[in-house]
Formats: structure tokens, C-alpha cells, sequence
């Protein structure tokens, strides 16, 4: 096969950025054997600043900016500015301005403005670069925009690992249905949401007490609040909903149920009848978005535990087709970044 | 979006093959605008003789096949050949000499020898033509062969429907996990040998009542013995082995046990504790491959019901994937060659 390097930019180097880092590292070989891509990082940029290499960035150079990283959150962070290796750029220079095919935007979700990976995006394109983005805050603000922009210069956007994580709901809807038209898309997208709804069915536990577990197995977030006030789930519904009926919603038109006030009565109540309650995100080709507790069929492929992530598509040919997967964890997300770069080629 | 004419010919005009053309009749504007691609068939093949307009056959030309294909099943057989406006090619002259970019061999499987379908495909590949199949024997019996030829002649052969019906198991693979590394794929390939194991579990009935029970609702066939015996299950999973890991193998070298000796004690004990027991066709990076009854935990993805067919995939990044859809039915199937022929593009 023949070998074509691909240049790329990294915009956020926290845990996906990082993953995505590390899996260069690891699979570069193997990516480029089966794929015939040779994957080069030739920018990172990251609060600290912007490290920079148009030959590819050394293993050395990323490694130190992960050990870097580490000692800041350390005690040690007052030292850190003094011995990384910064070019001084800026982000938005570095996408600008380095030479490179696809930049991936891994910086946290802002549900405000989506900044700033809202900015990042919009230049990466208009730059005339492609772009992967993990983040949800802009897809969800404002996909519609960032759909025609990349459209207007024939470049690619792709955000399959915003919704589901690992779990290739957008992909496999793009990709595996071609010919379908879809009527509906319905699942659980929100791991920690599943978890506790699971651990309080089969334990009989009350809401409170699973929370405090989830939180120190490092499944739910310290301020779990937007997992469990559903809003989540309503930013991956409508980045989903806007793929794949074209609508031009906004995590704001969403009407959004969290799962804070079930109770363990009502959750016996569902069993005793042959259900589960599970947090579900919907949209249908009327353009109907919720996302609220819905009773689910024991026996139903949407019924998974844990904290695995699902969905059903429904399809005027195929019928129904479900995905289960992993939908969080730091290289799971990476993975599906990867998977995008590939996608574009 | 640009248009692009993309001409085809079926071989095999069966359920498969009619539900193509039947799709191909009500979709083409919508595969157009969504896809960029002008479907015309230009050719069909059936036992009966070979219709051909190289300038796409008129809807009036293929439903006249189809209610000829009708008339021949009921009692006038006799007078249909004087009726059909065959050509007098054979189906090989057809794929040979009429111009068109994709052969789809839609032909009944054959698991002895793979024929017609081997030739037809064979024959496809020689003549620089695509191939979408939508037949197990080619591709259980000698599919490292039909993917060598594809890859020295530069034309690609599309098989996504021989596993798993409707359920993109192979295209979830080929696309959307791009960047892992695939550790084991295991699944319930064949929805004859679900139903049956799901209503023996959930109505406590006995296997021979319930193979009755399918066989009237037509989920079974008259004679089901290469779905109760595990070989068609044993079929797609070569497939998939062949396709996933790169294996030489042929059904023949799959260890398989059927369903016909499952007692309702097993089943009972199983539920007792937990479980369920499924045919599990199950292949990993060593090579093995086997397919016999298996015990699932309920609350495992692979555990779905009825005619559902499911796969699980283990990946070394992403995790596990589950993906669960219908195994059959023609229009499902149809819609899987549907979507070759789109991603042939």
C-alpha cells in the first residue's frame, strides 16, 4: 500500500489529547501498514503554550510535555514555565500558521459559548485544515455552522467520539446504513447516568448512596451535575439529532429530565412489571428531542448495565439496528479520534 | 453533489435480488440526492434467462420478470417461456459482456461447491467489475481467494450481508473501528436457532414444538437442518474469521455443535443461575473457531431474543462493541447489498 503521511495538530492535551498522543506512539506502524497512513503530530498546544516540530514532534518532546503537565498539577508547578520548551505561538497561530491536514480539537466542553474550541475549529477550517474534535461545546451549540463551514471549504468534520465515546453511533449511522432512511434514534448516553440507575436496580441501593460510590470509583465527577441533570445526554442528542435529521437545535431546545428524583419504589414498580427505568435520549424525524426516565423492556436490546453507552437506530430497510459500547475513558475516547483521522485519510 | 451512473446487473433474481431491484425502484432519487449515485440495472440473470438494456431496464421490463417469476412458482409454469423476452445470453456472457460497474450475485448458497455464485463472481473480477454478494458459499468456501483476485484486479468485492443479515457486522468492522486491533468477534449468527432457544426458554416448551411452532410462522424452513446443526452459523463465522483475521479457513474447519440436543432441564438450570444458553459462533486472533452452545450471562449484550442476531467485538482500544439487528428477511438483506453497492460508490 502506498504510504501517505498525514500532518496533524492537537489543540488541548489533557486526557483524549493525550490518548491520542500515546496511540500515535504505540500504533504508528501499524496504522501505517494496514492503513497506508503515516500519522505525524507537528503541533501541540495546551494552556502552558505550543510545542511545535513541521518534521514531527519527537517522542521525547511529548513525553516531556505529559511529564510537564503532571509536575504542574503537582506541588511543583510554579517551576514548570521555566522548563517547557514553548514556541511562544499562540493556538490559534500554531493551527494558522503550521503546516498540517487534520486538527484535533480535545480541549474541555464549554456548554456556554464552546470556547475556545468553537474558535479553534472555525479557524482549523477556514486555515483549510480538516478537523476531529472530541469537544462537545461547539458541536452542540453550534454544529449547524460548523457543518456548512466545513462543507463551504470542502473539508472534513468529524466528531464521532462526542457521542458515545468508543461507541461508533455517528459513524456507523454515516458510514453502514448508506441506502436507510432513519426514522429514529433513541439510547443511553450518559455512562454515569446508567450506572447509578443499574447499581440502584439490582442492590436496592438509594440514590444518594450510589452517587457517593460512583464518585469514588472515579465514574461520576465531583460536581456530577450535569451527568444527572440529563444535560449530557441532551448535548450528544442534539449534535446526533442534527447529523442525522439536519436540525439546527441547540442543546437549549431540549426538553431535559436527570435521573435526581427516582425513587427506589419506582424502580421495584418497573421490575415487578417486567421494565427497567433508564435515562434515554430521543429524536425522531418529526425533530422531537427529549431526554427523560423511559421504562424499558427487560428483554430490550436498549436494556445494557454498568456504564456502557447504547442506541437504537430505526430504519425504514433494516429495521432496528443497536450499538453497545463503552461511551467514556480517556483512551476508549482517543480511540475513536483515531478512528476519525483514519476515516479522513 | 455531482452524479455519478453506477451500473449494475443481478444474478439471482430471488428475494434478495428482487428486494434489490425493488429498492433500487422506490429509492433511486433519494440514493441520488443523498448519495451522488444513479443506480441502473442494467442486466438480471435468473434461471429462467437474462434480460439486458444497456441503457437501465425499465420498471415495466422487471416487474414483468417478477410476476413471470410468480406465474412459473404457481400452475401455469409452462407458459412462462414463452412469455419472457429473454436476451439468450447465459449469465456469464452477461457479466462478461454487458457494460456495468458492479454484479451483485444474489444466486442461492451452495455449500458444496459455491456454484453458480463462485463463477459469477470469478467471472465479475475477471472482467473488472465490482462485486456485492450477498451469497455465503463463494465466500465460506473459498473467500481468500475471491479477495486475492479482487485486490490483484483493483476492483472491490463487498460481502457485508452474507453475516448477520441487516446487522453491519463486517462493514462495523472494515469502518468504524479503524485504529484498533481486533482480539475475538463472537455472536449469535443465525436468528432460526435464537427464536427457537429464546421461546424454549422464556414458554418452558420443548425443541420440537418450537421448531413447529417457527416453522409455520416461516422463521424456520421445511427442512432447517443447516440452521439447527449450526452450519449456517458456522458459514458466517468463516466469513467473518477470513475477513477480521486474515484466516484460510472454509466451514469445514470449524467445530460445530447445533441446538437439536438442548433439553429444557439445561435451559432451567442455566436460568437458575444467571444465564442463558445461545448458539455462540466465536472466532479470536488465534484462530480458533467454533460454534456451540453457550452460557451468557442475562445481563451481557450478547444476550438479545428472538430472531435478533448480535456480535460482540473485542477490541484492544475501544473495548467491546456489541452491535444486535435482524438477521434476515429480504428486504433487510437487500438493504445490506444496498449499501455495499453505495460504499462501492
Amino acid at each position: 500500500m502506498k504510504e501517505k503521511t498525514v500532518r496533524i495538530s492537537i489543540a488541548g492535551f489533557g486526557h483524549v489529547g493525550g490518548g491520542v498522543a500515546e496511540i500515535v506512539r504505540q500504533k504508528r506502524e501499524e496504522i501505517a501498514r494496514i492503513h497506508g497512513i503515516n500519522i505525524k503530530i507537528v503541533g501541540i498546544a495546551d494552556l502552558r503554550g505550543v510545542i511545535v516540530d513541521e518534521n514531527g514532534l519527537s517522542e521525547d518532546a511529548i513525553l516531556k510535555l505529559k511529564r510537564e503537565k503532571r509536575k504542574r498539577k503537582g506541588e511543583e508547578a510554579e517551576d514548570i514555565y521555566v522548563d517547557t520548551n514553548t514556541t511562544g505561538m499562540t493556538t490559534l497561530e500554531m493551527i494558522r500558521e503550521v503546516e498540517h491536514e487534520i486538527m484535533v480539537e480535545a480541549t474541555p466542553t464549554n456548554i456556554v459559548d464552546g470556547e475556545p474550541g468553537l474558535s479553534h475549529i472555525i479557524t482549523a477550517l477556514e486555515s483549510g485544515r480538516h478537523v476531529v474534535t472530541s469537544n462537545k461545546g461547539p458541536m452542540a451549540l453550534e454544529s449547524t455552522r460548523l457543518i456548512e463551514l466545513a462543507a463551504k471549504k470542502g473539508k472534513e468534520l468529524r466528531f464521532g467520539s462526542t457521542v458515545g465515546g468508543a461507541t461508533p453511533i455517528i459513524s456507523l449511522i454515516r458510514e453502514n446504513l448508506a441506502g436507510n432512511r432513519i426514522i429514529s434514534v433513541k439510547g443511553i448516553l450518559n455512562g454515569t447516568c446508567n450506572y447509578i440507575l443499574t447499581r440502584m436496580t439490582e442492590e436496592g441501593l438509594p440514590y444518594e448512596h450510589v452517587l457517593k460510590e460512583a464518585q469514588e470509583l472515579g465514574i461520576a465527577e465531583a460536581d456530577p451535575s450535569k451527568d444527572v441533570s440529563g444535560i449530557d445526554t441532551a448535548l450528544k442528542l442534539v449534535i446526533l439529532a442534527n447529523f442525522v435529521f439536519g436540525l439546527n437545535a441547540s442543546y437549549k431546545d431540549v426538553e431535559v429530565v436527570g435521573i435526581e428524583e427516582i425513587t427506589l419504589d419506582a424502580l421495584k414498580l418497573a421490575d415487578d412489571a417486567g421494565y427497567v427505568i433508564k435515562l434515554i435520549g430521543a429524536v425522531d424525524q418529526e425533530g422531537d428531542l427529549s431526554v427523560r426516565q423511559r421504562l424499558v423492556p427487560k428483554e430490550n436490546p436498549l436494556n445494557v448495565g454498568g456504564t456502557l453507552n447504547v442506541a437504537t437506530i430505526r430504519t425504514d430497510l433494516a429495521g432496528d439496528i443497536t450499538i453497545v459500547g463503552k461511551g467514556a475513558g480517556p483512551i476508549e475516547t482517543a480511540s475513536a479520534v483515531i478512528s476519525d483521522i483514519i476515516s479522513i485519510g
